[in-house]
């Protein structure tokens, strides 16, 4: 009933956006979530076909769509629960993915790929929760090398806050449904990063590893290589 | 149309208990919000005539409450928002009550003066929020010579999962109102506390210094003065 | 990519904190919610073999993870779907765990369990909810030989309050999700102790048994074994 | 626009209902938040004037709207912030009203003018909260005496629960708004109230005393004179 | 642990209180959600073995537990999910139950067994939703021979205020779970029935038949016989 | 530094979109919240200097704004808190606004007004709540003669499921903020409304008797003026 | 009980309706939520029977629903997970069904369906999400030649504002439960829809693609045929 | 009682941070919501006079507090209600500022005015909402020569999702209170940017200009001048 359109690619049960990049300068995603592992895998080969020089990336995936989708050749991400199929670009930047607890991992895997996948390098820091102080300050100076920050944490959310004290680094906080009772399936998590004390903090919606990845890729791919003189009065100085 | 009861001192628009110390050992208390400055003085004064030798506490208080108490000869505290008439109790233990930033200090203030009506010393440690971390850890060794800490914090509350990661100290956590839109009146702070990552964590009630303050009394005067060996696992080596 | 730090047992799968205690004094713990039996039992078997001379408690866990630890030599405690493996430390001080109703028996065995595990002694009052009030009454002066209090409770959650009034001691609310409809999952049992009239109570996370038994053993092990003068006035009159 | 309608009054800023007693045998109300004083007082002529042998009552008056009625000749009840003109009806049957603490008399003098002006007889009974049990215990006696309960409450709105577990008359539960922060204006409350654990409590909107009052008044009228035999069981020996 | 007491019944693992007849003069009652159908057959073969001259009522069970009762000799419901043993009181006073759409019907049923369990007459009057206003009319007169209403109603639940618009008998209201999306789980109800327009109407929690079958038996059996002259204004001719 | 645009009337203070007629065939609109009498007063002479042929609406306004605009030669209309400039366009089609309670007359009177001013005719039908149904019953047959109901009610929100159960007419709800404690500022009309269990309920937001004017005129406006044959099967039959 | 009714069917586990055409000149509905394969059939076959010259449509149907309502011959449409049983009306008028996504589809699909069985003509215009506006706007002139619109989206439900502000048309959003985390099951959307900017846009219930469907329906069968001419200001100019 | 600290100034009334610069590379803040313009202008002075040099940045200020500022030399913006003193950084890189509607404006000023202290380059774009969508694509080619994009929208909140549709740049969504009703505050909106469509979209707290300025200055200095080649694809070429 729709116009034809060579932006899309029509499958019957999606009709799939092939256009993307050239709008925006990111990938093509497919959402794993609802849809059955043949689906999956058949948006994936299609993205794959047309644009076979660049990646495609899957994400929320079922065990039984990765196991789709491995065997069209795409590399699996099980603690990501995703998939990418084709090279991935070369990184620009630097993004650092701190995550505060064993069970933020999926999360903090999601939006490390998805970094990886947006063209920009990615370093993981995991379990550096609030409440052992001591592991977060031993890799405070590894941040220095960074050009922006995703934060993953569940429960009250706070690391984003402490996180944002101790570097004037583009932050971006991932709250996750890590928790139970008086969380209310990670609410706390985002009204706590919401609020946060800490200047700059920018927030993306609960378990949206995903969302984060793009943003802090974006940033990243743009930022100057020369890291010094960022700061506000430094620039002032010229 | 009540049975008399000399257990309690009716006043026409209020029937004051005046026996809670015979039962719980804790002091008259007048809660001021709601109540004519007039009605505040008259209570504070009943309760003072019938113990003399103990201090009658009065919080929440508008300016107009704290100037008619004053003129009783009470003790005001404007930070507080409260008043004391009669003596102190001598202080037993020792409390800390730590606030996260300067619009913290009202109920800080209104927990520290309850901790010493309610018989125990109090420190106060202030303006040590998480996003200016080295303030937090310059203060971390006094707090071994304390028997128990309130931490009071609003917007994201996340100072007491900081606080209860260093220490093993039990912790009453205190969300205030402090914040804006997404704070929900101090909602966040609560949700965030509820939620600690730090075990051992308790919370009360939102602006609730009052409460923390009779909690962390009770903790603090029936704690032992020898503070070496309460750690579970020397506890075990006797 | 971290860095290697024998603070921590790297597992793959998680990287286990084995040194909380020397940081808090308190035992090292095992949540089971949202891992394999295996992990479960790979967990506790690490952290028992560094310090095999004092208890692991594991909590959350489900029927098969209780027989897998089982199979390590573990205390398994299926009311308090937990378990332990290690001796437990001698206790000192003396906590009471009340609890309402039936329904709420798993939180209050968790928090009894928690305390001993955390070194102190534990009392348990079932069946004590505010409808029969004379049960309660009955067991009024038990209360007089603890330290602290434990109370739990699911649907209005108005246990704590009266219990509050009944005494000075200091008292921890456990809500629990038991209830329906209007209850919201604990919510309204959350909010209730939240706002109880009884001055000093203080209040976990919905279902946080091991929350209020570490707080409450916390302040039963540093108690001072005399328990008379413990009220603020008599206090003053030293 | 409409039918002419003699059951109304038509006022040109309101239609006033001047038959409802004749559908469901109750006086006629006015409400008098969101009115003028001069709109309150207008309302109250007319229907006084439509039916002079029986009370119009009219409630949530401000104080100039209590000074305009008591111009008309009405008595004015300040506490309950409420007011009737025209004589009341013989009382029939008995109602208590209960309520927890001080702030909450005007929303039970509210109620208990209610049920007076609706045809029932009232006693108050006041100032027994729960976190004072030996003052409710001191009245149960006075329970047996009675057709129904309204039972007042403010913060966690406990009150119900413990007064439903001592008798097995009708309960109507009142929340009021009093309480600060994570009393949500009365919510907890309500919740409370709603989720009790006492079996037969049934529930108005948070400060709806005239509601209460209604239905108490009703159940109150229609009981038999002869409290004896009430329970479910005798009735089952005949 | 606890003190010997014959008014409860210690099964291991429930302690049934079998003296609730004695204080409230209401039957005893098992309530079956989270327990093994085991379970709920051993409470209620103990309860009616204390009390056969009485009936037990069980609600909300599985269809397992439902087999298992009735193998007691119990009589099941199953509509009601629930079933009872023991000789019914003879009915004293007639409850109404109305109910809006087929969805409703369990709560509803739930409802009007329990009423005659606890000993009052109950007519049930079905589908009789506002959206369809002539059936609903075409039952008014029936109401008059009755001593108290309950009105049950998922979705936006504004049958109560219709109905409380009819007449002036006791209505308690039951919102029920009945809905999808803005429903909430039975919110929209319950608000809209706390809501309600028409004055003295009262509310239950959601799906909660049981509460308000309590609260309209003991209604309806202390009702006087002789309903005429019930209204306030007549009672106020005498 | 914007571009100049002739579709944009820039008043510094604002940026007017003269051009929105031409968009969507509605007359233009000030929406008078938060603005001053004076900025109000200026907006609506821009407007209709721009276009004298045709009606300017201004809402939401505050008693100074009133008398500001009613110097410009503006209609004011006191209940609906609104005013109007020029010509009223000749009205197509019949739209009924009817309302539940007195308090809801702000509400429906701007709803009536701006039918109006987008070109439809109107009659207003008040004081028609669901607990006094004889006198919605008694303006039934009137709704025959209408093209599109607007439905106005506070509190539950029950009036539209009654409604939309007389009558297969297009149904715009219109919940108001009248009401108290768990009305929530109209929240529980809304979510009434929207569970409404009558078919083809839409709804707007709360109070906003503009948008529901709006949506009825469009459907009124372009309405056949032969109202027989509208039903789906008659439809059919052709 | 119930008095007979020969606009009832009575199956025993409902009591169907069978005469609602009569009433709102809508088709006969089977909501197929909660109820068996088994009872659907039955209930379908029961309307068919009594009007077999009309379409009978059922909704929310499980695939062993589909299964059994397809051996009755009724024509199943997977999509919208509903069917129809019996000859669709003539369709008068047009109504366009915009959705956002693909995860859009059951419900736009459920409202397609709708608006034909309830005599409208219908147009699906499916993946204008407004992060892709072009799509969007390629399809711009095809809603001129459309009644009414029923606007589908899930997430943050930003499409009807879209949509409202490019054309005058009716316009009816429907919020579906696409998305997580602060989704918070459609409430965002709901939300976002109830707050459009742009005027006349009205709501329906989360996912309720048939309530969109019956309001749109009747709007598009009274509308002229004649399209011209339904501007406010043209409407005026005669 | 605290240490002294020289990062620290102590005010009496407030410690006051001034060595904020030195961590994070951002200029003093002064927060001025519940301050006295006494405190203010103190707080100010304070500042600069450690640091002449930079800017001292004041928001949120009553009328009263913008006249004590001016009177110190600092340059006011009422629109924002905020005031700097020192000179500004010579600007880095580029932010937009995109606001939807006349009422967003003093949020979206607060944001420019931050970003320009912050040392980023600013451009505001007022009035593009949603609902005028050709003034939107109007601006879009002016897109293309920033670095950031921070999008300012109350009521529903789409606008952050159509222009993040329109672009790549890294975005921050900004909710604000504008609204009434079911916008509870700005939440609709916050849930609308959290639940966006479009990837990449990050979100600060309802009405937080501020916290959008710092996070958008921060990306807009550290990024390369070299706008070319920004996309992940571009960069994988390499």
């Amino acid at each position: 009933m729709d116009t034809p359109d060579d932006r899309i690619a029509d499958l019957g049960f999606a009709r799939v956006d092939v256009d993307r990049a050239a709008r925006t300068g990111d990938p093509e995603v497919v959402y794993g979530a609802g849809k059955t592992p043949e689906q999956v895998a058949a948006i994936m080969a299609t993205l794959h076909e047309r644009h076979p020089e660049r990646a495609v990336l899957a994400t929320r995936l079922s065990p039984e769509a990765m196991l789709a989708v491995e065997s069209l050749g795409a590399d699996v991400h099980p603690v990501a629960r995703a998939a990418t199929l084709g090279p991935l670009p070369t990184p620009r930047g630097a993004v650092g993915v701190l995550s505060a607890g064993t069970s933020d991992a999926p999360v903090a895997a999601e939006a490390a790929l998805t970094v990886a996948v947006h063209g920009a390098g990615v370093t993981e820091i995991r379990d550096v929760g609030v409440a052992g102080l001591h592991r977060l300050l031993a890799v405070r100076d590894r941040l220095d090398d960074l050009d922006c920050l995703v934060v993953v944490a569940g429960m009250e959310g706070a690391l984003p806050s402490v996180v944002g004290g101790l570097t004037g680094l583009p932050l971006i906080a991932v709250p996750t449904s890590v928790g139970y009772g008086a969380s209310f399936g990670g609410l706390a998590a985002l009204l706590g990063m919401l609020n946060s004390c800490a200047p700059g903090v920018t927030v993306v919606n609960i378990d949206n590893g995903y969302g984060a990845g793009v943003a802090a890729a974006r940033i990243a791919r743009s930022a100057s290589p020369d890291r010094s003189g960022r700061r506000a009065n430094e620039a002032g100085r010229g």
